[in-house]
């Protein structure tokens, strides 16, 4: 069987900071997230934090992550650019990335889509119902017309996201609210998905339905395809057609472009 | 008749730097670009330029623009993060965005498109014909089949963008290759374009061709709506439906959330 | 000003044939719905019927249309084919279409998105909440983040479309159901608004905010340019490069293809 | 290791009544695309054909059928719309389908499509380029940056489909045109993959390369999840929320819609 070897990157602040959340998630988010995705065949589970040295997510780890799981919430200032930088290349090459609840303004999240990531919320533990919008995607395996999550922070539209190239879920909201809460995009050879639920003042990473979607999403966004690009000038003795230089040049044959 | 306020936003080095740049355009591109568009009834169109204090682009000038044409190639590392984020933002609220040529590896664009944005090139003043590939669209409008471009810089596949949402031309090249050489996305409330012709050793932004698609370009990407996006809280009792407040919470109901 | 061309299709049955629905909409639906138009200013408003010889839809009349509103509900198969292939070839040529609630069943919308355009459904007069999901977007102009439709048809999920290129609404159900109840689409040069609201037995298209958002769909998919498609030959002494002619032929220089 | 269930349909008409093309496809296209395919590993590969009853396409053969393959040119108006929906139907559920060259223009494409699907021809035996846009994607594997088709017939823009969702590749001709010849969709839970390379008078499926695109792209295509909807009614008794039913009804508890 074939491997998926998954990385699931916490913040791991408010599990150190924050009673509720401690108590809730004593050894970490990560780590529940990933216990979640053990049980499932032919996944290598890892984990990663903050506060690990270059965030746990070194060239030679992503090298090696096929899909890496990102939740953040109090300090998406505090992840250094350069991992950023080095996490959107990776994307881009082909790695999966799954966007957790408030990784929706997490700096790689927000990279990858050039737009704001901007949302309505409320935190009053109400319901949210996540409907299914295509029961024939492999992202909604196993999942019946929806689920529920009985405690949940409101998350609503308008959800400042480009156009969802596939849409999974929607949530209703005990409150009346509604919104995107599966999204799927691709980026270079990457593919990129959304979760909506997650809020860490509730066990929701404990829920059988969550980490079934999580699995079903590390399962469609591990990598089909690896590309490096690199902008390389093709100079005319190399052209597919025979053609000659012809007016003015800013370049030689050896130079790279501008960047 | 309705205005379309522009603004042409050029670098100005190589035309400052490079003999045969500024015998071409001795007042720069920009100019040249602007007063291709100044013919067209309708539109008011000003210029800025990466010299200017706050690259000609200072908040109130933005306030004012509805659509910003972007040329750049040398110096892109030279623009100020900060003017990056202004436009970025500007977009988002619903600012038209046409970026020219090298834009391709702009900050800007780079920003809004989440890829790295790169392509094959070849300088070699090669024959570029650019196609038509939905005759109705309307940045095609008054464009045969197609146009050329006597003496082109190649820009090749891949071109490391998302999906185009619409594909308004693609460009066949003299040494072989093709090109998505027009293309549109929506990000926000704004409309982007990207065209690919417009290297700066050889007259193209005199072409007529050239300067129909770049004013077609503008009418299309001129604002139709207006968002300023801010990720309210809504706090239970703002709530369209009667809720309870259940469960612990990080927030009070008077709390921005993290960022 | 600018005219629009509006034509309200109306199937105009229910309102014959039903008590409740007759009572409401004593001089049918689509009456109803152009009167709400026809207070815009540059708009031109008619109607057109089932009943009409070619269902109201000739030739001269769609060639003199720039958005058609359709409305049908039980007589989806009394509309004849002839009149759904004019339908389809005139939005691909740039017409834009408008459908409203059960016309997600109508022939000429399921031709034209490719899918079943199935959804789940109840009639139970409850509410209904339509969410703005991009703020910015011109159909919702003039709408704060929600309106309310007090007495409505649940529509819900799955709806069995191709993924909407902009979406702009989503509607929240009392009974708990989500919906993707205003959809953006492109085929040709032609746009497709798909909006939810509408049911028969329910006074929906007396809403200003109903009217305002039709309204101003029908400002986004006037058409912008024009597109009459015929699969040319373009035998090789008419290539836009020179080239002879190699190998065996099925077709001479002058032949149609095959259809 | 899994297997995929291939069915290569072929029209099967010009190879018995054309000297040309019985010189080059003595068994018919279908027998060489299969054979092609054959050599993958876990491919079950099979036949079907215009002449056949139910032109091979039987409701248990399409239920057993993970990937079609579609081939047709001069007669795809004997396609019996019956076939037609039930192929469509089989997508929407999940079934691959690969439309080649001509069958730009069958019935199922257009059906699935919902555009015209035309474009520009030329039967000249010129070169084709084929260019790879994104050397990640799954469709692209093993493909060098282009690969050559030395004599083909042109296919050119403008090519009269819905946008791409995924652009894996686009086509330069001798003769000066450009064609997006590889371009994927999904609809229902189903994926669509049209390539075109193919014309009838070369012996194109003969080609390594061509045959590498096809088998890859019956590996992308294959059903990730399966989707059999029915527009069902949920009457007030099974909503997810507690709701009475108020208003008048059209419909009973038990009631279909209409379509």
């Amino acid at each position: 069987m074939e491997t998926i070897r998954v990385v699931v990157w916490g913040e791991n602040v408010h599990e150190q900071e924050n009673e509720i959340v401690r108590s809730i998630y004593p050894r970490g988010m990560h780590t529940v997230i990933a216990e979640g995705l053990e049980t499932n065949p032919g996944f290598t589970v890892g984990t990663a934090t903050l506060q690990e040295p270059e965030h746990g997510l070194s060239e030679n780890r992503l090298a090696e992550t096929d899909v890496l799981i990102w939740w953040g919430h109090k300090a998406h200032g505090e992840v250094a650019d350069e991992i950023v930088d080095r996490v959107q290349k990776r994307v881009l090459e082909g790695m999966g990335l799954i966007a957790l609840h408030s990784a929706h303004y997490s700096k790689i999240f927000k990279r990858l889509m050039g737009t704001t990531c901007s949302l309505t919320w409320r935190e009053a533990g109400e319901k949210e119902r996540v409907w299914v919008c295509n029961p024939g995607h492999p992202i909604a395996a196993g999942i019946d017309r929806y689920f529920e999550v009985e405690q949940s922070e409101m998350y609503g539209e308008p959800f400042a996201i480009p156009p969802a190239e596939e849409q999974v879920f929607i949530s209703w909201y005990e409150g009346g609210e509604v919104f995107r809460s599966g999204c799927c995009w691709r980026r270079g050879a990457g593919k990129i998905f959304y979760f909506g639920p997650g809020h860490e003042t509730y066990p929701i990473y404990y829920d059988k339905m969550v980490q079934r979607v999580i699995a079903n999403a590390v399962r469609w966004a591990k990598p089909e395809g690896l590309w490096i690009d690199s902008c390389p000038q093709i100079p005319a003795h190399e052209a597919p057609e025979k053609i000659e230089v012809k007016g003015p040049r800013l370049h030689k044959d050896t130079d790279e472009g501008y960047r």
